[in-house]
């Protein structure tokens, strides 16, 4: 039997073995970080490390990175009211980018009546124009705007939206979750106030993340309380071996970023290129900057939910959008905030590449829709 | 060098070797479990093995368990504001013993003048006439007593606070953290409403927990949202290895619990006879029922800071009360709460055993105050 292939990084990434070997070292160090004893002190370095490792590759400085369970928690974090900028707010309330993640668009602690969202291009880009309108008809805003988005790859003007929302007294998060390790990423360079990240997109260990905010940030309201780990941040035991992890995979990620983004695209442009000769494919937020991984794709009749069943069984990992969301396959809020109609959300398939994809992988996906799509399409 | 004597294991225990397999094992399944191909398919049911293992450990459906980031998570979670017993509530308030954890002591996500404080005796266990007091000044409320308290290892009497609180329409929280493994505890029998557990409290890794409800509980509002993980009652990609690992705790701490229980019990007693004729030192809660591997204890003229530096110098590691307050030696509140003067709150030490403390253990420690003691008592 052929092996797999994995085609779904953006729903997760495999282990890295420098992650590996972090997690597997920490194992041996049996004390709590906040013990003050030599094995208490000897796991506190561990987390430091790796805090040192995660700031220097986004550009922040170590006590602004607070370690959480995951990207949903550190986007929870980070939608805090209270918030004040070292310049500007405090906010009042929250706008949102309409293809933001879930756990983002969910608002945080922000009342519902708070939360605003902001439109997108049918290309998927953050209308702009619409932000600057929403920032000046009411009072500071904190913003939420991703770096890339997880299901078309689409990047977003995110130094152009810090600009916009720092003239009008508002605060911008930036989710980059799924810009880690794929695209370079910095906090200061951007000029955002908050970004999180999260673990097991860059090859770390699931149920890692981190929220990482601007010097001279105040107002942030811990959603974990009790315990005063993480700078008072976030209460609650470190997960020392994760954290260890994400540590080594970040530094793992950055150091392979230029190759892996100029393999990636290379495969991800062949891969494109044959959908489109085989089947007709429409390739999402394809006339935007997008992510050098990820290809969204529908074709005329296609059904995700029939079409990602029938690649699983030829041995391919594919998506139909986000993973993140119980295992069901539904239709894409993503695309239907882009403008698509409910059966093309419902027909948009994802394939997501990593460092170890190959040209043999993408040649497998596409013998696999060679041989699926008269089944696929005919429906 | 003689190797480290560790005798901190209510701050957090080593790692058990069928955690560390089943972690390893986990660390090759690279799908995500919301995914719905084979990869995600694999890792979904290491999850519910998990979930199935702790619910059997503790008397409980695997639909009733979701998993956390940590024990402080799930208190955070637990402390709903909004939950209805299958008889009583809904719960407009919040009652939590004196002595609980920094993190039921945060009150989740009641407001601060709907929490109220019950009263412990001088040794340790909650005031069962004034928690009846209390339940009748109000409306319903949400009790929240501790199974067993990580100082001085004291249990509560829960099982009696579960029909007191009932029969006033309330509902019990148990913080079951320091009891799973060291005793047994089954949320059936205790007729609980919910529990919390941490992974790595019984040779679990650190930044996994669980919050275990009653059959029939509703009204569980989620403290992390924005995704369908957990039966929508937590947001976020499951921390997958580590569940593993809490999964093989689980199993394996219970098989070993009857006869740990009784080694510990033996080694603890020898423990506290030595440091009473040597040390002069009274033991915490010695009259009622305590954990049978924790001693917390304090002699005339004791310090407990330098205590802990003192020890660890000698290669022991000890603690003075909780670990998880930021690696800071401050005064213990559950002393406070028991009526003790703040010179003999920071004069405690707590010393904690585990699965594999020994005789020479203990035998060590004890050498350890022989040379020390002179010195930590003459301040």
């Amino acid at each position: 039997m052929p092996t797999r292939v994995y085609l779904d990084w953006n729903a997760t990434a495999p282990l890295r073995s420098e992650a590996r070997a972090a997690m597997v070292a920490a194992f041996d160090l049996i004390g709590n970080p906040s013990s003050v004893h030599a094995e208490g002190r000897e796991a506190r370095r561990l987390v430091e490390e790796a805090r040192a490792a995660l700031a220097s590759a986004v550009g922040a400085l170590p006590r602004n990175v607070v370690f959480t369970s995951a990207g949903t928690e550190a986007n929870a974090l980070a939608l805090s009211p209270g918030l004040k900028g070292a310049s500007g707010g405090p906010v009042q309330r929250l706008l949102v980018s309409a293809v933001e993640h879930a756990s983002v668009l969910a608002g945080g602690r922000f009342q519902a009546d708070a939360v605003g969202q902001i439109r997108v291009t049918r290309s998927g880009a953050v209308d702009l124009g619409h932000l600057k309108d929403l920032l000046g008809s009411g009072p500071p805003a904190l913003v939420s705007v991703m770096a890339a988005n997880n299901e078309t790859g689409a990047l977003q003007p995110i130094a152009e939206a810090a600009r916009i929302v720092h003239e009008a007294g508002g605060l911008l998060h930036v989710d980059a979750i799924q810009a880690l390790g794929k695209i370079p990423f910095n906090i200061k360079a951007i000029d955002a106030d908050l970004a999180t990240f999260s673990a097991h997109k860059i090859g770390g260990p699931k149920g890692v993340g981190a929220l990482v905010v601007a010097e001279g940030l105040t107002g942030l309201e811990p959603v974990l309380r009790g315990g005063g780990q993480e700078l008072g941040r976030r209460a609650g035991t470190e997960n020392v071996a994760g954290i260890a992890g994400f540590g080594a995979a970040v530094k793992a990620a950055l150091e392979a970023l230029p190759e892996d983004a100029e393999r990636m695209t290379t495969l991800r442009d062949h891969l494109e290129n044959d959908l489109r000769a085989i089947a007709g494919a429409t390739i999402f937020s394809q006339d935007v900057a997008r992510l050098p991984n990820t290809t969204l794709f529908t074709a005329p009749g296609l059904k995700a939910e029939t079409a990602v069943i029938g690649f699983d069984l030829e041995g391919i990992a594919v998506s139909s959008g986000s993973a993140c969301s119980s295992g069901k396959v539904q239709p894409s809020h993503v695309l239907s905030a882009m403008g698509f109609d409910p059966a093309t959300a419902q027909g948009a398939v994802r394939l997501s590449l990593g460092w170890s994809t190959g040209p043999e992988d993408i040649n497998r996906a596409l013998e696999a829709w060679r041989k699926l799509g008269n089944t696929l399409l005919k429906g």
